[in-house]
């Protein structure tokens, strides 16, 4: 089966896919996006998904579009492409227009999907951990929001792989830690995990949210609580969450190995429980 | 004659224009765009705009473009339509590729032109001024690149249309004066001309890069400096400059008058030089 693509509710082979030039998506990056999973031919926790693009469009205030719509054209791709492991992404813009930055009037938004085979990462990286660079966090101030406002990601991301690492670690002008360029970051220390706070400066993650419930579940403690790049290097464990990701040690920091240099018994353990969850259970 | 497009070199009717929806400026805001206007048939300052695009894709490690290339469909665009008084928008991706935060290794920059007839602002907005809102400013640190990450800028705009304002202006956290949604902003105080030096929170404007060379050749002092709210407010005059709005008095601020609420004498001069300048002489 190809990769396919769909464009307001038609599906074409994804390589013919297009877009108005004045879709404002392309224009100004007034877009929400979203990127679900599936496993073992089930798509994984697709509710939350749709509650996040939900609250990413009310953000934004793009008119409301009807739940089912989008789970519908979801479902069907899916369906149609018939990928057990598949990753979907999901893109609504708020319409086309002639350019203006104010919203235009009549504008529909216009929702386009692409579903591929999701290989997930190299198993050697889950195993052995990743290097991470920290950088800036020079993103704007809505990071909470998932929209296409990328390029400051896109940017550290090429500055790590330059660096010879596996993705770069948005450190705020104050020195907290935030999150990196798509997934969010834990450490532990003594047993007890420490995650950045959700406020507007990181984004809600799914990934994120297992954690946290899969840590009250299995009695792990854990503080969403600020902390700066001296308590990260000094942590036992670091690791970062996302849909792409899972659950991914970082074994190095701007060359400097982290406890063991080694993926950590909590990072082990919480990732096997989020994969039997995926393949296995509903979303918690 | 219709509104045109050109997609990398091939004119087409503005509505039939399309790029292919893995199109990184669609997915990440992985682009530049600049706009250039025509005074009378002629196309102004094309020169400084080809030089900031360059800046602006050197800034984004895009590989280079010949000048000459972009220049000619420029050209071929602006011939083929024969609108006297023009704008041009120009946007240049990094390329299609799939979805991967990093940079595409074989990816082809697009190029996308649109041509329309450009109005410029209703006559009644330069006679008379405009009112404008403050807002915290949320953009990313490198507003000097002149990318499509511009979703703060219409959210911004779209708060001051709601609010009856014509535009907003961005204030730094620590209440620093930085530019409006589209145009950069200066402020007159007994005499004197102020504005926000050039540094990664603007865009190095031509439109002020003109009133800088207008003043010096008119004997107006003008300090590039930073200032507060307060100050702004206390101003004798506040205007903004862009490639849009020209010149563009502002009259009242968060609902207070500035000056006498009129459109100043400074900001009068000022434009009617652009517009003669724009409409008989080359660039500064």
């Amino acid at each position: 089966m190809p990769e396919l693509a769909l464009v307001n509710g038609k599906i074409v082979p994804l390589d013919q896919a297009r877009v108005p030039i004045e879709d404002r998506g392309y224009q100004f990056g007034d877009a929400i996006y979203d990127v679900i999973d599936s496993y073992a031919g089930k798509l994984f926790c697709l509710d939350l998904h749709l509650d996040r693009m939900e609250r990413s469009m009310k953000a934004l205030s793009f008119p409301p579009i009807p739940r089912e719509k989008i789970r519908g054209y979801i479902v069907e791709l899916f369906e149609k492409a018939g990928i057990a492991k598949a990753g979907i992404y999901v893109q609504i813009s708020r319409g086309v227009a002639p350019r203006n930055h104010g919203f235009p009037r009549d504008a529909q938004p216009q929702i386009i999907m692409t579903i591929r085979s999701s290989s997930g990462l190299p198993l050697e990286l889950t195993e052995h951990g990743v290097k991470m660079i920290t950088v800036p966090d020079l993103r704007w101030g809505r990071c909470d929001i998932k929209t296409v406002q990328l390029l400051p990601n896109v940017l550290a991301k090429q500055q790590a792989l330059n660096a010879g690492a596996f993705d770069a670690i948005f450190i705020a002008e104050d020195g907290v830690v935030r999150e990196a360029t798509s997934s969010n970051l834990f450490i532990a220390k003594n047993g007890v995990l420490f995650t950045h706070p959700l406020t507007q400066n990181i984004l809600p993650g799914i990934s994120r949210r297992m954690v946290l419930a899969m840590c009250e579940e299995s009695g792990i403690e854990i503080v969403e609580s600020f902390f700066d790049v001296g308590r990260m290097l000094d942590a036992d464990e670091v690791f970062v969450t996302g849909t792409i990701t899972d659950i991914l040690g970082v074994v190095e920091i701007d060359g400097k190995p982290i406890g063991e240099g080694t993926v950590g018994p909590i990072c082990r353990r919480l990732n096997r429980s989020l994969v039997e969850r995926a393949e296995n259970s509903p979303c918690p």
